[in-house]
């Protein structure tokens, strides 16, 4: 009987198609496919919808790939928070209906399960990884059960759930991104909330796993060992391969070095020491009542800060990271350069130029993000540094101010971070 | 003077453009970005030419990526070969007139005159790389004395270089892709050595660096500890997370084990004692005598195999790899498992299932490559398994063949290797 009112929820057989013979990534890094230049080159007939449908398409596509979701599932703090939270507010779970946006391989779903779920609804676009949540929550009991059920779309085609007043009573979902916001499936997560979660407490506080996030931000310097360089190609001396090959190499160094600076990277801090600023939040963003119109303009995500230096150095760059917390219970979720790492990493937003700093600098600046306007999964970040100043208290005339001009820019975190 | 001539050779500003929007490739490896895809969804409006445009753009665009050019910089057998054949080679080289078919950071182009070569014309259809190849080539005494010129076009579209002539005397091309063929950028030397250089002596023997290519196969086991996997998230062990996670990851494990095995995987083979079988040449290029069509077709690039067991093991998929040497010198550049490690690694072709194969079996086969019909950059490879036999001599009964069925199968080499 489950089984004959779910297939009415499957995806018509075209569109399935239309997935599954998609390929998937070989960066099984956890991103979506860049499909910059496919947009760049767009046919000029094509309409803004067959844009967004084609980088939809690829977005679900390289959720098919598996070793994304292995990566995901490797990564324990992650995993282990999402069990901890559902186990520990067993009173928001207990014989309720559940929504799990995004399954994926069904894991936040077993939690669910796990956790007293009267039944939980694993929505999942990508095709191929619906039989593989299907055979995962069968191998763990929940699926026969009827306790489990997985289906095939995204959820913004879902009208209802196949229960009574097709609605949910909580929802979870791990939809944060790199930065927090790459990807942009926060605003799917939104739209779920408002259309297939029926409000049983005054508004979502509690039925929202995760149900807050914020955003946090610090001064980066590369200093002399710039460890926020993931290529091991570029550990090589390459003065030792010039020596080698008869040449001068510094044109080759230099370009990729600007290269790699002109985007953001997502890369790990793993000496902390490069942090040359205390840390500040940017913003935080209550998700039982944050509207999807807040987010698509930006104005939500978007946030002033203060940073004083610890150190005299060069500022490189601005890392930034985020934690989510859940509700009943006080666990949280962090990505921060000073816990115990995550896939997520930090992310570190380049200057254009290094811009000195002494001990006695204070930092003041601005930063916002929002979806990238021609490929909303990409995050555009703007960046506005106040001209350098110094600590209370610690001016002692205007000419020890390091002054310097206001450095505004943008850039945009994509799949070639 | 030198200036004037080449700016007539340089791509037309919108041409330009197009290719220097577009983004580079997360996935640093050398391989164009898959775009799989967006064939699967092509506009049906669009012409094949359209689709092969925009494969070609994704194709340059993905030699924008410095990193792709670092990683070739760093691989010191690849590098050094080029070098020490042009070097020996001078003969061959001294006081003529180059070519350098994709120059890409400028090393061959340096090389060549560095071995006297009279002038060098570098082509380079990623416009980014261009600028990089001037900046090094100049850095290195090249580009102001007029010995190297970078034009910025594909190979195909430039009718004659600015020379008396208008034709070269030597052809340099790292052309390779992993399995030798993918990426099929050998079509495009082919084209300039037919276009671009003049014979100066029977046939082109002596003109073209490398002059031949070999592709060579042996049979692989996974055994106990498959060192073919990659990924390090697979290392970890699935069911010490199941247990963390209070749950049963066998279908996620087994989901992955077939994903991975459905395409080739580019990898090493650190450990020779996984190949299970002696090695035999597949097919020898000879690249001054090559046709274009031979290589479209596929004609020239098929072989047979009769590989003798020298394990009883469990035959899980065929390794390939291949080497290419150079004229006037014996130098050889080898991609081989018992070679010290390159860039290309190995290339494992999986089985659809195992062969069980004992000491005394004889695998015999043929393998076919050829260019993928809807994405010419990526590569099919069709293999054919006769049923396994025994070696001359140790025949002892029939009732000792384990005869089994014919296999047959194709799969294609693409970005998600």
């Amino acid at each position: 009987e489950t089984a004959d009112r779910i297939a009415s929820f499957e995806l018509a057989p075209k569109q399935q198609h239309a997935v599954s013979v998609a390929k998937q990534s070989r960066s099984c890094s956890r991103s979506p496919i860049g499909r910059q230049s496919e947009t760049g080159n767009a046919n000029p007939n094509g309409t803004c919808s067959d844009r967004v449908d084609k980088q939809d398409a690829a977005y679900f596509d390289s959720y098919q790939c598996l070793e994304v979701h292995a990566t995901m599932l490797a990564d324990r703090v992650r995993t282990l928070a999402y069990r901890l939270a559902l186990m520990r507010a067993y009173r928001l779970v207990y014989r309720r209906i559940g929504i799990d946006i995004g399954c994926g391989s069904g894991i936040l779903t077993h939690f669910a399960c796990e956790a007293g779920a009267r039944v939980v609804y694993g929505l999942e676009a990508a095709a191929g990884m619906c039989s593989v949540a299907r055979e995962f929550l069968r191998a763990n009991g929940h699926l026969d059960s009827g306790k489990a059920v997985v289906i095939g779309c995204r959820a913004e085609s879902l009208n209802e759930l196949p229960c009574d007043g097709g609605r949910a009573e909580f929802l979870v979902s791990e939809w944060m991104g790199y930065c927090l916001l790459y990807e942009n499936m926060l605003s799917s997560v939104l739209d779920a909330r408002d259309r297939l979660l029926r409000e049983i407490d005054d508004g979502f506080e509690v039925q929202m796993f995760p149900n807050r996030a914020r955003l946090f931000i610090a001064g980066y310097t590369c200093g002399d060992q710039p460890d926020a360089d993931n290529s091991s190609v570029l550990d090589e001396d390459m003065d030792l391969l010039g020596r080698l090959y008869g040449c001068n190499m510094t044109p080759i160094v230099d370009a990729i070095e600007l290269q790699k600076r002109s985007r953001p990277s997502v890369a790990l801090v793993e000496d902390t020491s490069h942090l040359i600023t205390d840390s500040a939040t940017l913003f935080c963003l209550n998700l039982a009542s944050l509207t999807k119109s807040e987010l698509a303009s930006g104005q939500a995500t978007s946030g002033t800060f203060q940073l004083d230096a610890i150190q005299c150095a060069n500022l490189d760059a601005f890392c930034l990271w985020f934690d989510v917390e859940f509700p009943g219970s006080n666990t949280r979720l962090s990505t921060s350069p000073f816990s115990e790492p995550t896939h997520w990493q930090q992310t570190l937003v380049w200057l254009p130029r290094s811009v000195p700093v002494s001990i006695d600098s204070r930092l003041s600046g601005q930063v916002c993000l929002s979806p990238n306007r021609l490929n909303s999964r990409d995050l555009d970040i703007e960046v506005t540094l106040l001209p350098v100043g110094v600590k209370d208290g610690l001016v002692e005339s205007l000419a020890d101010v390091d002054a310097g001009e206001e450095l505004k820019f943008t850039v945009t975190l994509d799949s070639c971070a």
